[in-house]
């Protein structure tokens, strides 16, 4: 018997389930998940409900989604959701499992920044972990950001201290997957952009701060310097760039600013199988980042997808821009609540008994 | 006989070029275009070398392609020549007209922001005709900017006044036109974008803030606020989108901010025939303005494609943020130079004895 | 008072229905036409509705669209309705429509190929009218193929008699605009194509055999030669593309074969506005007919977007081959129902007081 | 010292080269090949000079693309040339390879359909390779065909026999990079299929019907089923599919039809490190094969990208359709040749020493 921990997707026939399913099929702390869709997907194998360019995992081939409810997923003994549901109807299924003791790990929208919920990025902000009750008490809720906000809060860990901006801009070209499936109409993208994501740029602008600010307890103060956000969506399948310019209050060097990108890698030691290491890419090819080329980025092979690459880094102090780059589905959807679920898991959030050990 | 002016096109079988041939095929002041090309295209019809998806002008239906150096022009009696030969070759092509008393209007950088050579958005820096020798004294080479340039400046010169920015940032979203043609590979950009195109961002910043500059006599003392470009090639086939954020040092209301773009009209009274009235057009739609949609807009009917559309206007003072479109082969390419030459036609910079009236 | 024919579009609301708009806008014979959507349309303008990329009719400014059931336009004195709604739900609506009086020009497929209802496409089957009960008795109900039928039909008219194929197969290009909006979903399409469009070779098949069958009294016989398709979706806005081959049983010169095509003009001296003269253009281009190039081909100018451009002739007895283009929502949709509707008013079927005279 | 035969790639800063690379990267039977280019791509690394959107092979990293003519190339010990050089300007190199005791298994067109040079795919006609010299007589020269060909012979192998068609239609959907990079012009597929690739359908029919001929002696008849192709450009980066129609002389059920697609595995047993077993994959997916989703069916994983995908089989007799996918740069391209080599080798033909054992 496995003693790896039983897990269910919410929303299985989605996009971002899928990407779940992806990073789920053969994970070495969580077991096979249930794949868990509406009535209309209910009943059909992954393969035939698949939308991903990528291939559906061979470990769950022939796989069946079904319909379950909290109450179900209790008895079935799931011990986690990873939730994929479309905000709006994903909030009171998830107060549900959190009240049945299942642990919720979730990308939609519905409970992010709520009181004793983080909204989690694990390189940028782990001690968010904090908000939640202390283990034990209560099955642990954490809400993964916005995928434009994953993006860009990554290489804005180690500049925030670095350089202390006055304010950042930050202007995006988002991929349809975005959307999530049928999502953008194909009529509105072709020969076009649309420079209008709803509530995309609010969201952006809050969480990022959010993200970066500090916890004080059980409540976080949001960083102070004003995230101004233009969002746009273009032709792309996959990958959300995203051009980035802010005022610094500090001047280092160029070697510094590039230092504190590469290095940055906060989860060393912890050994999470998703993490990617490192994080942040620096690219010095002229024409870099871009989605098509970079969106997979990202080593070990489990954590493919899952870095940020940056590139065309220019520092005219006190102006600094650069580009970045992430894979929307896998680092800023699905694997972005992969990894939060490791880290609770790693930290002792997910098992009264401590700890889970690798292996 | 026409009392038309005499006119030809430098580079008839490129992107532009052909969008100079739509523009001048009945051209109200100037006369058919002569159409000149290199040796490759010299002897085809205007149609077989057709690139753009308009069809090409039935005022010009089967014309032909022809070979001529300045010396052929001089003697044809051209008056005018509309340049859209690549950026490298022209320089010296152009030079030589002006020498032999040809007014050149071009959309190549290689005369921009030289001495005696205006930079000109007409309703942007009229005033810069001033920067050509006087009327009589030397045929005037007068350029276009960039075309990113076009649409950025057109909404900064009712604005800048009023809001006094400290800096102003833009990302763009630019058409694949801007490259002319081939320009830019299908496999670069098919599901991608690419953050990169060479010099546009140094071309943006340093031609922005020279139109947007202050003549003084005979030189021109660029604008104070740091422009800070990031210029993204995206699938589209016509129209650069671009996000604008600037932070003010003033604090108009929302309305005046509107109303300074609506009623922005500095052409007015001129007649000029191509000037689309009003330059600028405000879209409330919240999610536009579009390429797609947006890019032919301008009237009266010879203006389409001229006017700039402004949309989602957000002002969270001190920060200012808009969205822009303009067609960039037709306001930010042929049609640039086309209105340029009406104005100095208009103000008497073409014809020693004095301005041309209009019926 | 106008003595148009009062008339509404049904399904204003969508890709169809607003093709159905712009060409009705301005019409010499039928009155601006009546809006009607569904309730969660209905309020809107047009404009805010818009879907295609061609700019909304400025004749239709600001027009709202209404809810009406057929009792409610029958009291609004309709006398024609353009069918636009989706299949399915348009039957009843249409059959009420006609029992109240209503003549129906439709787009939708519910009733074609039902007796007493011509399936039509006035250059190749206008005797098809016949099926109709004598004008006075019932109000008409005329359908509009497929709109891929109706890209292969117009070429074929001309040559079935010239070649009696034994068969004919075809593959398609077709647009993302056939599937109406919001339609194919942006992941589908975005560096794919799609093999598969549902009932769409069945439909082909048996419509175009039907058309070019032969009329006995009130049924129609089919055209004997098999036709053999399949059917690809591809990232194109508008315009399907077909390829066509087929094995001839006579041996006409090739100057036969295309001088069929471009003398082809049936519809000659019956004056119908919308009507392409000619319906055939025959390119010479070696790489046309394009979507993006020949869509919009047909003149006079109401007839923009009726004609099918007809290129890359190869005939290697027996084996005849070629490329039709259409533009799939104007001549394979709205516009196939306006000319059905003109055709039939030309011949007495609308008006017992006869045929009218145009002005 | 390795015992693996020592090759080099002609044409490595192209696509298909690039494909090359990938491919021998790490081959068990050919060693790490060189990687020869022009003087214009010259020093710069495979990275560099990179198009495909797959990454490049880590074991290439750093490699630098250098000139080399055939005698250098003999100099360095080069046994097996790839080629990939523009048609045009391979011919004479790859003649002066085999001149010089270097074997040349070429994508290039030059020599294809030669005396003496077999027009392989393993699969269909392995017996072709006895129209080459004796082993050891002279080097082998081997070319394989047109991408869209290879594509439509391999389910035609299996299905001559069983139908013994009368003749054979196929319409191509292909992808951008078959024209290589640059290639296609992004102006010129945006919203846009081009009817027309010069030379490909001549190619086609010719291939095909050469490949699948029967070899007498040193010499080939080619099959006696006209083909009838044309071909079209779409806008789909990397996947050629093929819309087959033919008409049958006989009669076999459907499921012997897609028996013998799917039990078709001539080279079964030899042992060839790149063949796709099996290689032809029969989808019952309603809507496949699509070039996104099926170009990189095959396994083991050395073979992804070689195996042919068929889809939607009707069979409705005399008639038979269906849809094939093969990855055009992989199975139709480098891929083609890469598997080619192996067979020559493996029985004989390389090496005078006899057959090279496989560990």
């Amino acid at each position: 018997m496995s003693d790896k921990l039983p897990c269910a997707i919410l929303g299985a026939s989605g996009y971002i389930g899928q990407h779940f399913a992806r990073l789920l099929a053969d994970h070495p702390w969580f077991d096979t998940p249930l794949l868990v869709g509406t009535d209309r997907s209910a009943g059909k194998t992954l393969e035939e409900a698949w939308h991903p360019a990528e291939e559906p995992p061979s470990a769950l081939a022939g796989e069946r989604i079904v319909e379950a409810t909290p109450a179900r997923l209790e008895k079935l003994g799931v011990r986690i959701v990873f939730g994929a549901i479309p905000s709006g109807l994903a909030g009171p299924i998830e107060t549900e499992c959190v009240r049945r003791g299942i642990a919720v790990f979730t990308n939609t929208a519905d409970h992010r920044m709520e009181p004793g919920v983080p909204l989690l990025v694990p390189e940028v902000n782990a001690d968010h972990l904090g908000l939640l009750p202390s283990p034990g008490t209560r099955a642990p809720l954490v809400t993964n950001p916005n995928c434009t906000t994953t993006g860009l809060v990554l290489p804005l860990a180690p500049l925030l201290p670095l350089l202390r901006p006055e304010w950042i801009a930050v202007s995006s070209y988002q991929a349809l997957s975005g959307a999530g499936f049928p999502g953008v109409a194909s009529l509105s993208v072709t020969d076009n952009v649309v420079p209008y994501i709803p509530k995309e740029e609010e969201k952006v602008e809050q969480e990022a701060a959010y993200i970066l600010g500090s916890r004080r307890g059980k409540r976080v103060e949001s960083a102070a310097a004003p995230f101004l956000a233009q969002c746009v969506r273009v032709a792309v399948r996959d990958g959300h760039l995203e051009a980035v310019t802010l005022k610094a209050r500090k001047t280092p060097s160029l070697e510094e600013i590039v230092g504190a990108l590469e290095h940055f890698d906060p989860l060393r030691g912890e050994g999470l199988p998703t993490a990617p290491r490192p994080p942040i890419l620096v690219t010095r090819q002229p024409d870099r980042p871009q989605p098509l080329r970079d969106r997979w980025a990202g080593t070990p092979a489990r954590a493919r997808g899952m870095a940020a690459v940056v590139g065309r880094i220019r520092w005219q102090p006190p102006y600094l821009r650069f580009f970045v780059l992430t894979h929307n589905a896998v680092r800023g959807g699905a694997g972005g609540s992969v990894i939060n679920a490791e880290l609770a898991y790693h930290r002792g959030y997910l098992a009264p008994r401590g700890p889970r050990k690798t292996r």
